[in-house]
């Protein structure tokens, strides 16, 4: 699958990613007026909306952009009903060409995390039947459990083409509160990536394995280091825009071959027409200030790694 | 919610948890052969054989035992359907007077893990509702991306009397690779477990807070210093039976008034007809072999603790 990912990057020459995290204060009037007429101010209401208001974001974008990467708690929020809408926005997209980076941040005990990935990237056995139940492409998993929490997933990535990116150092704040603390004079971080790619190692594709990590945008001397540890590991880049990352802090998250790196913007992306800058469309043309915002996120990314 | 865990395990005398976490091997041919009949061999197949069983246990045991924990994986990996199942267990079990903990490992970023937090022990703004999503009374919270993380759990639990145990040492046997490691001389998990007490302090009930922890059966060296570690905390401790815990190893993780610690056994409950002590109840009396489990399994616990 990271092979599918690279070319995706390569022929649209676009190594971002549009976080799909609808949050209900987001979604546009017409989107949610039209939703509550037909289902009421409902579970079911709000998963309409989300749905509706995602398929403009990808109608408006996908010709644009390698891939999406819904975040589940804003679906799961809305229980069972926001997970249809979350479904239904990872088939869609996918019909569309993109590969779907569901980020799920799971992982658990070794049976446990098995029946995460096959949840998520593998099938599942029903009587005489295999059925795949949510179908990502690649999962973002909680390395706190060690090897036997994120093997399961390494297992099912080699049996179904699958990948996954593990959190190495996250983009938030106090993330440093753990990740950060030295262990014999070396950050935490810094052993999980070895184990990342160790697990990497039993997963490759032609350059870039298929255990990516994610590194957040707002560390980006720590994303430096990372990037010479991983030669060969695809790093998922959120933090950028709204947490404060920029284009120019994310050159050395690439390799020279200005791959290994895919930059999450969610925010930015999906609610521009709430900048200033965008504001000019306004909320009835709240997918073509999407577009407008993609197109200026690739042209700052691209400018600053020198692929522009 | 602490408060009502601690009345119940009192009352019950049964500082124990029944682990939902069906597999579709543990669940006997007569409940899979009715719903497959009905269902097809499917994801509604499956999630309809799966809280059948569920609800026979529960019916079988929920006079015994103060709580059950559900462990969202094992029903995820069935998609929506599988979901649906899930929340209607919460529920049934909810409606025999148990609390249920669901054993769900979320953690993220801030706005995020808020989410998350909605989802499980929360409620969602829809338009001028406010509607509950999952609605379990605890759920279990990775702590690696620190402390703003965590925080979104906590403050839902202040707003709505709920609970949280965050994952300190955990029972499988890689989880020492990271949560072991030394910074500065102590093991990382000593650093979670402080912190747990910091997050709990902001969160009281009479004696515990309604911030837990969980420790493994299977270390408990460890679990007798963290015990001293977190005196005010409830510890969740999975790893009993299947995994290789026993009574008598778990002594020390509770305090001097016999309370501190609720127990988890999954497999050995639900699929208690399996084991050869319990096969004269055969499939056909599946429910009567886990009653007899808990009877067992608490014996063997209170005798360790002196509340026999």
């Amino acid at each position: 699958m990271i092979n599918t990912l690279v070319k995706n990057i390569k022929e649209k020459n676009a190594p971002i990613v549009v976080g799909l995290d609808p949050m209900m204060s987001y979604i546009p009037k017409q989107i949610t007026d039209k939703a509550f007429a037909e289902f009421g101010e409902t579970l079911e209401g709000a998963s309409n909306a989300i749905w509706e208001y995602n398929k403009k974001i990808i109608d408006a974008t996908y010709d644009l952009i390698p891939a999406v990467k819904p975040q589940i708690a804003m679906y799961e929020q809305f229980g069972i009903e926001g997970l249809i809408a979350y479904k239904k926005t990872c088939d869609y997209a996918k019909s569309k060409g993109l590969v779907v980076i569901g980020d799920i941040k799971r992982g658990d005990i070794g049976s446990t995390s098995a029946a995460y990935a096959v949840a998520h990237l593998g099938k599942v056995a029903v009587g005489s039947n295999k059925i795949a139940a949510f179908n990502e492409d690649f999962v973002t998993v909680n390395p706190y459990l060690g090897s036997d929490g994120v093997n399961p997933f390494v297992d099912v990535c080699k049996e179904e083409n699958k990948g996954i990116f593990v959190l190495v150092k996250t983009s938030n704040p106090s993330s440093g509160e753990f990740q950060d603390q030295l262990v014999n004079g070396r950050p935490l971080y810094e052993l999980v990536a070895e184990k990342v790619v160790e697990w990497g190692n039993q997963c490759m594709g032609d350059t870039y394995s298929n255990v990516g990590c994610v590194v957040g945008a707002t560390y980006p001397e720590m994303g430096k280091v990372l990037r010479k540890l991983m030669p060969n590991t695809y790093i998922l880049v959120p933090g950028y825009g709204a947490q404060g990352g920029k284009g120019a802090d994310l050159v050395h998250y690439f390799n020279e071959d200005g791959l290994g790196a895919i930059v999450n913007s969610s925010r930015g992306i999906i609610a521009a027409y709430k900048q200033e800058k965008y504001a000019k469309y306004g909320e009835a043309c709240f997918e073509e200030a999407s577009r407008q915002a993609v197109v200026d996120m690739l042209e700052d990314i691209n400018q600053a790694i020198g692929r522009a």
